[in-house]
């Protein structure tokens, strides 16, 4: 049984995104992938979406220009690379949908340095989708 | 007046989402319907996401092969059919947006089977979206 | 340190998306703007969506028909105009963002004036989304 | 054996292209279709292109205001219609590539009759391509 | 200074195009790759067209089932792999233009050996397009 | 009447295709372009693309990260701009197709200039197209 609400919580949001992309080699670890054990690669277009609750003094959720830049930034230290070679994930499964959180989690990290400038500290959340193909795609999103 | 709360609820959640489509004839009842009273047809395509709050311990949302596999299931009842035909449809709309929550209700349903296999009993919803044009598309969500 | 709840908050949604396009002039006030301080123009491709908690009797979200039809007629009013000539927005950054929120309060106003029909009365929300390329957009959702 | 020529045709060509979409019914004659002999439906999202070798004494290819109305004139005959019930197409299979033909020469019966402005008999062919879905479209180009 | 010719060659041509993906690793050997000469990978989304002057008996191009069903079994012998140690491969760049070639080669093999039909001998050309991200295609075309 | 050939011409022809926009303001002349004679603007997502009939000895069309910067390097004399105060358009419709003859015609200097490799100078033709909108775009083809 499931409890059902009359009406979704009201809120009102803005959000921009961005678009990117990444290109990687990578190899799963478990019977669930398959032929995707193999080492193999992906394209993911990548879009961070910025959230806040009111827009900031300039009428906008953030700088598109710093958003762009610290995506790019984030992805330059992922692309080109086997995923499987880098320390960092060593023993993980770089799934789509757990590139989605790392992406998001630096992304955050960068807000909260000032890399995105000041009126940023006034995002409420981040979500990051990584398109695999035209047929599948993954997300995460999270509070700021 | 609208309530307005401060910040959106605090979430943290990953999806991945599949793409297929079905083919199908079928008329609608109303004025509202206007030509689209005749018998027409639509290609949908059809986005299922599936939702949930952490990931499984193959550091995915779900195994993408069988959400391809059971929603290719799923739309092989109701693909290259006329759906004024299908006898659970009798007398019943079969609405962009009512297509969706049928679609989603059906992959429930699987998942609930266990169709998608067992990690899939960690899914925390389902959002399902037919595209019907360039132009137009419905979706619907619900948990699981 | 976030709060994290185990389950976000359950909902079953329907939506209608319509998409159509409009294209203007406009310049920005502010450094964070850098080169878009000069008058430049762009098309947005805007998507509004309808939300309802549950169909109406015509087993529908609203009638596409008028929702296409009043997304257009919104749209009407800036099409092929220098926003910065626009009286209501003068002294107004006419961003991405505060477009959106603009349109989607136009048809906030239209649905509560009937122009949607009688049965839109029962939708819950709107987003409006308003893409100003391939790799940047923006959206603002509200209650109704 | 094929005749490889050193380099193409060399060619200096200008086009537009308009897209809108039609939603029909229908059935096919013969077993290659399989289960698409049954009376299903399809979604064609149709792209109109226009092309000549140089542009008319306004800086344009045609009219895109006159070329948008057009082809909405040319699909309205097929929307929303059985395509087995039309006089017109009895014992034909309408196939996509066989509608994309059927499109782009109604379009060219109203580029000679005048419908697209007399600069439009300054166009040199018309390609027509009917997408089916996300993974398929069919193409028909003729010269005008 | 370039030859003009008056109109471009006059053609009349029908084609269908059916869309798969594939995923793979791989590496550059050559300075003008810059980061690309580390092993990464991509997903190519594949479009196969094939074309044909005038169409079948049946009134289409290919039976699109075949077609579909071809070209999921040439990017087979590719998906899931490291490119680098695919002995076919040896010493060869498999740039995104060298693999277009590839794919319409390996289709063409199996329309002279029937595996897309008996009226596939009517087919003239092919053309494939692999797209490695959304502002990156290529593409190859080749005669029957 | 027009004369029509059995097969259309035969060829082998690569491409590489490469992505970026322009977002400018400007207005027409003529009773032709209706609303659009009031200053409005426009976003162009710019589709540059390559041809050859060999790949060169690295594999490849042309250098995708030269072709890449060239392409943006042009559209940025265009962008955040209103052509209409632009010295070299004075008097001229900068219509979508006009601005993709222009944009080929600035790629082919640059190519015949060098700046896009000396492996650039076995390039046959450029093909460049301008979406204005998701439902209106424009191409201009022209031989290197």
């Amino acid at each position: 049984m499931h409890r059902r609400i009359a009406h979704p919580v009201e809120v009102t949001l803005f959000s921009i995104t961005v678009r990117d992309h990444v290109m990687v080699a990578h190899s799963f670890s478990g019977e669930v992938f398959g032929p995707a054990q193999r080492l193999h690669g992906a394209t993911f277009v990548v879009d961070a979406r910025f959230k806040r609750v009111e827009l900031d003094q300039d009428n906008i959720v953030v700088d598109i220009g710093l958003a762009t830049q610290e995506l790019r930034a984030v992805l330059a230290d992922l692309n080109y690379r086997n995923l499987d070679e880098v320390p960092e994930f060593a023993g993980i499964n770089t799934s789509t949908e757990f590139l989605a959180k790392h992406i998001a989690d630096r992304l955050a990290d960068r807000v909260r340095a000032g890399a995105l400038g000041v009126g940023a500290h006034g995002l409420s959340g981040i979500e990051v989708s990584l398109h695999e193909s035209h047929v599948a795609w993954a997300s995460y999103e999270r509070d700021l």
